[in-house]
C-alpha cells in the first residue's frame, strides 16, 4: 500500500494549507468543482449509465443534486454559523476570575471517504461527504466504489483539475481504489476521520478497525435501514388505492436500491392498499448495481419465502431481479424477526398485516434503528404511543409521505439509531460538515493570533454567541 | 450483575417519561439538585476530605462549582439553542418538490457516567456529565469511583431525594459501584451512551467494549493529557520569576492531580524561570488520591530519572509524594519521548531546555494530543509556526496563563485530539450536553404531533433557523 501511504501523506501536507484557508477560498473551490461537474454532465452520465445501469434521467438529476450540494456547502461556509463561534469576555470579578474564552470549530485533518454504489455521483467521489469535508477545511482521500471504477476515475480527474485551477493546494483531494487500499486508508496514521455509506457488514468491519487503531478515529457509517411504514385503518379506508400507488413507486424507485426504501409496511388485514398494490408493481427484471446486490436480493427474498405464513402477493420471485412483494402477519414477523427484518436491497417490500394497533407496537419491539419511519394516519386517530416508538427508532419521521427522496437542506437529518448510522451525525444536509470539525478554544489570546472569525470586531459579520447572547 | 440489570432497566423505563418532559421541568429538577447539594455542603465536604485528602477549602469551592454547573445547564435548557431547531418550510415549486422539514435534537436514552477520583463533586456523582445528560432529558446511571465510596453514596441519596421531591420519575438517576458493575453497565443493552473521565488504560478498555457491543454506543472519554507549555526567550527575559511562581502554583495545585496540570514546560537554556522555580516548589509530602496514583507517581518520576540527561532541579524524588521538578533538554526528550511524555499524575513537572525555537517545534512531533497547550511569549516574537503546532495538538490554547482551572461557560471546550479525548466533544461548558442528544427531523408532520419547540408559532420563543435564516 505504498500508494495509499504516499497519498495520505500528501493529504496531510495539503492540510497544512487548507487548515489556514479562508471560508471564501473554500467556497470558491466548491463552486469550481460544481461547475466542472455541470460542464462534464454529458460525458459523465453515459459513463455512469454504462457502469451502473441506472437510467440516464435519474443520473442527470443526480448530477444536479451533487452540484447543488457542493454549492449549498459553499453557502453554508459563507454564512458562518457552521463555525459555532462562542465568545465569553473576561470577568475578573467572577470567583474564580474568568478569562477571555473564544471557541470555534476547526477542521480535523485528512478525511477518508468511502463511496457508495447506489449514488455514483451524490454519495461517491464528489458527493456529500467530500463536499462537507472540503467545506470546513479538511483534505479528502476517496476510496472509490468498485461498481463504477471508470466513472470514479474520470470524476476524480475533473475534481482534481477544478481544484487546481481554483487555487487549492496539491494533494487536497485524491482517489484510491480496491478493498486493501480502503483498509490501509482507515488505518493510516495521517487519516483523522472516515465516512462510509454501504453495507452493515462492510461498515462494521471498517468501524472496528477505526476503533482499534492505536489512535482511534471517528468513523461515520451509514450502514443499513429497513424504513418501517405504518398505515392505519383510517388511512387505508380513506385512501388505500393512492397509498398503494405511492408505495409501489417508492419501493421500486431506483430498483429498490435506496437506503431509504420502505422495507416493511404494516397494513390492516384485508386492506385496500394490499388489494391495489399488485397493479402498482412492475414485472420487468432490473439490472441491479452489483453482483453482490443481485445475489443478496434473491437470497433475501428466498429466505423470507421459506418461512411458513409468508406469501407472494405481487411479482414472481423466480425471476430474481423483478419486483416482489411478500406479505405476512404481525405474529409471524415477531417470530422470525431476524430474517424478515433484515435489509434486502432491491425491488422488494414486505407487507405485515395486523388487526389491532397493539400488534404493530409489539412488532416494533423487534425493529432496529432506521433512517426513517413513516406514518399514514387520519386526523383523530390516536397514534401517540406508536409515534413514540417510531421516534425512538428513526432519524426522520414522515407523515403521509414516502421515505425515498432526501431533500438537501439546512434542516435535513440522514441518520438514525444503530444500525442506520453508528453516530448521532448526518451525512446529508448542512450539519453534515460537523463530522469533520473539532472545537478549539482560545484563552486570553492577543487579537493578532486569533482566527479571523474570532476577532473582536467580527470582520466577517458571522453569527456568534457573545457573553451568552446570540449576535 | 443482576443489580446493574435492574437499575439499567429502571433507567430505560424512566426514560419513557423524561424523553417527554419539558425543558422547564428539567430545569427545575437541576435546580433542585443544586439546592440539595448546597444545603448538604457542610455534611458532604468533611466526608470528601476524609476519603480523598483534598483540602476543605478546595472542596467547598468544588461544591459551588458543581451546583453552578447544574444551574448553568438549567439556564442552557431554558435558553433553547441546545435543541438546534432548524425549520425549512415546504417548497412545492422546487425540483424535486421539497417537503416541510423540522429538525430538533432529542435525548439519546439512559446514559452511563463513570466518575473520576480527582473531582469528587464536579466530575463525580452529580458532576458535569450527570448535569448535561439530565438537562437534555436522558436518565443517568453513575458508576461511582472507588476513591470516595461513602461520599458517592451520600451524594447519590441527596440527588435521588431532590429529584423525587421535584417530581422527576423514579429511576431517572442511580448509582452503581465496582469494576464489574462498570463493565456490565457499558455493555448493557439499555445504555445508549457512556461518558468517562480517568486514565488512558481504563478508558481505552471501556471504549473498546462500547465499540465492540452488538449495538455499539458512543463512548465519550477524557483520558490523558500532558498539557505542554512553551516559554519563549522573550517571555523568560521579561518575567521569568513571575512565570516560575505561576508554574509552581499550577503544577502543585491539588497536588498535581488535575487533568490540565502542566506536565512538560519548554524553557530557554539558562532561563530565569528555571533558576527561580525551586523557590516555588514545596517540600511537603502529599496524600495522593489513591494507591494507584501514589505508585504511578513514584514509578513515573523514577522512570524519567533513570534516563541519562534527566536531572532533579527541585524536590526530593525519594520522598515519593512530595513535589518534584525534573529537567532535560529537547534532544533527550525526543529520544525518550515515550517515557518522558507519559502523563504522571501528581505534583511533578518536567522542564525541557532549548536553544533554538526550532528544537521546540521538532520536539512537538513527539507530543500526542492534549486538553491544553500554553504559550508565554512577548509581542513581536514570531510564534506563528509554533502556534500552528499547538493548535493541531490541543483543544484549548492559552496565552500568558496556566492551564489548571477550567471556567464553566458557554464557550468552554475541555477536550482535544487523542488521547486527551476520543471524540470531538467537550465534558465542560454548555455544549457538553450535545454528547447526549441525537437529531431527528419531522417531515410534513401535522402541528399536533410536533414537539413544542417545533410548533410553527414558536410558543417557547427559542432561537431557531427558519428557511435558512436565524430567528
Amino acid at each position: 500500500m505504498d500508494d495509499v501511504d504516499t497519498i495520505a501523506r500528501a493529504a496531510a501536507e495539503a492540510f497544512e494549507v487548507t487548515v489556514r484557508s479562508t471560508g471564501a477560498e473554500r467556497a470558491s473551490w466548491l463552486r469550481a468543482v460544481a461547475a466542472a461537474l455541470d460542464s462534464g454532465t454529458e460525458e459523465l452520465v453515459p459513463l455512469a449509465h454504462e457502469e451502473t445501469g441506472i437510467p440516464i434521467d435519474r443520473l442527470r438529476g443526480e448530477v444536479a443534486r451533487t452540484t447543488g450540494q457542493l454549492r449549498m456547502f459553499a453557502d453554508v461556509v459563507e454564512e458562518g454559523s457552521y463555525l459555532e463561534v462562542v465568545i465569553d469576555h473576561a470577568d475578573p470579578s467572577a470567583t474564580p476570575p474568568r478569562p477571555d474564552l473564544r471557541r470555534i470549530l476547526r477542521p480535523v485533518g485528512p478525511v477518508a471517504v468511502f463511496s457508495a454504489s447506489n449514488f455514483p455521483f451524490a454519495f461517491s467521489v464528489a458527493g456529500g461527504d467530500t463536499a462537507s469535508a472540503l467545506a470546513v477545511g479538511c483534505t479528502v482521500v476517496v476510496k472509490g466504489h468498485a461498481g463504477h471504477p471508470l466513472l470514479s476515475r474520470r470524476t476524480a480527474q475533473l475534481v482534481t483539475e477544478a481544484l487546481r485551477e481554483a487555487g487549492a493546494p496539491e494533494g487536497i483531494f485524491a482517489l484510491v481504489t480496491g478493498r486493501d487500499a480502503g483498509i490501509a486508508l482507515v488505518e493510516h496514521p495521517a487519516i483523522t476521520a472516515a465516512s462510509f455509506t454501504g453495507s452493515l457488514a462492510g461498515g462494521r468491519a471498517l468501524a472496528d478497525r477505526a476503533a482499534a487503531r492505536p489512535t482511534p478515529i471517528p468513523f461515520y457509517g451509514e450502514l443499513g435501514s429497513i424504513n418501517p411504514v405504518v398505515v392505519t385503518a383510517g388511512a387505508d379506508a380513506a385512501r388505500g388505492e393512492a397509498l398503494a400507488t405511492g408505495l409501489g413507486t417508492s419501493f421500486q424507485l431506483s430498483a429498490g436500491q435506496l437506503c431509504t426504501k420502505p422495507g416493511v409496511v404494516f397494513v390492516p388485514h384485508g386492506s385496500r392498499l394490499e388489494a391495489a398494490l399488485p397493479a402498482a408493481v412492475g414485472d420487468e427484471a432490473h439490472r441491479l448495481l452489483t453482483d453482490a446486490i443481485t445475489s443478496g436480493f434473491s437470497s433475501g427474498v428466498a429466505a423470507a419465502l421459506a418461512i411458513d405464513g409468508v406469501e407472494v402477493i405481487a411479482g414472481d420471485p423466480a425471476s430474481h431481479t423483478a419486483p416482489v412483494v411478500l406479505a405476512t402477519d404481525a405474529a409471524t414477523l415477531s417470530e422470525h424477526a431476524e430474517t424478515l427484518l433484515a435489509e434486502v436491497f432491491g425491488p422488494f417490500t414486505l407487507l405485515v398485516r395486523y388487526t389491532e394497533p397493539a400488534e404493530v407496537i409489539a412488532a416494533f419491539e423487534h425493529l432496529e434503528g432506521s433512517l426513517t419511519a413513516t406514518l399514514h394516519a387520519e386526523e383523530g386517530e390516536d397514534t401517540a404511543e406508536l409515534l413514540a416508538r417510531m421516534e425512538s427508532l428513526a432519524g426522520r419521521l414522515l407523515f403521509a409521505g414516502w421515505p425515498t427522496g432526501v431533500a438537501v437542506t439546512w434542516s435535513q437529518h440522514h441518520g438514525g439509531p444503530w444500525p442506520a448510522t453508528n453516530t448521532q451525525h448526518t451525512s446529508v444536509g448542512a450539519t453534515a460538515s460537523r463530522r469533520f470539525q473539532r472545537p478549539i478554544v482560545y484563552q486570553d489570546a492577543p487579537q493578532h493570533v486569533l482566527p479571523e472569525p474570532l476577532l473582536e470586531h467580527n470582520p466577517l459579520g458571522i453569527p456568534r454567541r457573545v457573553d451568552g447572547v446570540r449576535a
